[in-house]
């Protein structure tokens, strides 16, 4: 499984993802799930992934083919005039390719299916700071002032906090801090989703990455807001006289 | 969907479900999802059901009518010797109530299925105070010291406020604190599951139901709670200076 999260404010985008992918139980690895194009100043479009990875990967080698123009392929995500352009792109790549790999799939059973979703995040100059979710089937929906995050795979343990805490007008800094408590949440619920975790800041106007780092397993400042955010609750659970 | 949960600490049980069930969104009703029999002082046995409406009434209707012996059919879950015969006498009649109605449907399509699932919590004189949790085939595991509570239905939402605060040494006040609170998680998050709810609680010892009440929608005590609750996670995300 894998847990992705996306959270748009007015001061930018968050983009929080983990690494963990599995075939069972007994057989895990890490893998990238965050991708980043850009060219700053003029676009940047981040990737997150869940879902095959047969799928996410081909969908993301192609993507990243057409931006490297290393064949000749035709105009890519980057070329793109508006954020609308780039997810509907990325929709036709993820429609085509899970078209193919389903029709491979089912010469041999009708019971595997392999699928993935996206979220696509980003900005073109002179156009919005837009933010989408692609369907396995290459449709797509986009966040909201009303629904201002969206998330992928195991997405049920770390909504609560944000559909209590995050709204628009909250600092990029606290949606930051949203987002990675609702990954603690997950990961302590989910064996599925694991270290370490990618992040990306993205500040609106910019159009470049403000930051984007890795959370290593064990990292010092992630241990501590998961102790502090474990005491806050305890303490607000002891304090409530109800 | 549904959720109900059981925690079982050091003082006795907590049992909480809520009452709605859907076929479609556009076809809701509200059904009790608990349900008690007792013989106060000498067995007290409650009962959360999860899943098919079909599987989970016709399953108590046959409890019921051998605990009311309406039909001279046999010895019922009250008088079994301990609650390992109880859940086994349950899983019983769910295995042979679910493979009727499975083979009932099959005759008509390979693709519909009844599944049930239930939370079986109590305590026979003599015997330990026990809670366990029994799989649509009517197999089951229970609760122990490690894992102190039990979730079925839509237990996602609900499940982190528990791995944060919920161990066997809380008192009984806390536990229902910490069902309530679960529950709260999962009916801002899931419309599936509604109110009203049903609350249960069992000391340990008493072989009888301690307290018994329906939660209804805009009870004030409920209302405040979960309010209290918000501001808590609030207030304590803002203070985190991480």
């Amino acid at each position: 499984m894998t847990y992705c999260v996306g959270l748009k404010v007015n001061e930018g985008l968050v983009l929080l993802s983990d690494t963990r992918t599995n075939a069972g139980f007994d057989n895990i690895s890490t893998y990238k799930k965050t991708y980043i194009f850009e060219r700053p100043g003029k676009a940047v479009v981040t990737i997150l992934a869940a879902g095959s990875l047969s799928v996410t990967q081909t969908v993301l080698a192609k993507i990243a083919e057409q931006v490297d123009d290393v064949v000749g392929v035709g105009s890519s995500i980057l070329e793109c005039n508006s954020m609308l352009q780039v997810v509907e792109h990325i929709g036709d790549i993820l429609s085509n390719t899970s078209a193919d790999i389903h029709e491979k799939m089912t010469r041999m059973s009708d019971k595997i299916t392999a699928s993935a979703s996206f979220i696509v995040a980003g900005q073109i100059k002179g156009g919005e700071l837009r933010m989408y979710l692609v369907y396995p089937e290459g449709n797509f929906i986009e966040a909201t002032a009303d629904t201002p995050f969206l998330q992928i795979g195991e997405h049920k343990y770390g909504k609560p906090i944000l559909d209590r805490v995050v709204e628009p007008e909250i600092s990029l800094d606290d949606a930051r801090k949203a987002a990675l408590l609702s990954m603690d949440s997950t990961l302590r619920s989910n064996l599925s989703v694991g270290m370490p975790l990618d992040l990306t800041l993205i500040r609106k106007g910019e159009c470049k990455v403000h930051q984007s780092v890795r959370i290593e397993d064990g990292d010092e400042d992630f241990t501590e807001m998961s102790r502090a955010w474990s005491q806050v609750l305890r303490q607000g659970f002891s304090s409530m006289n109800i």
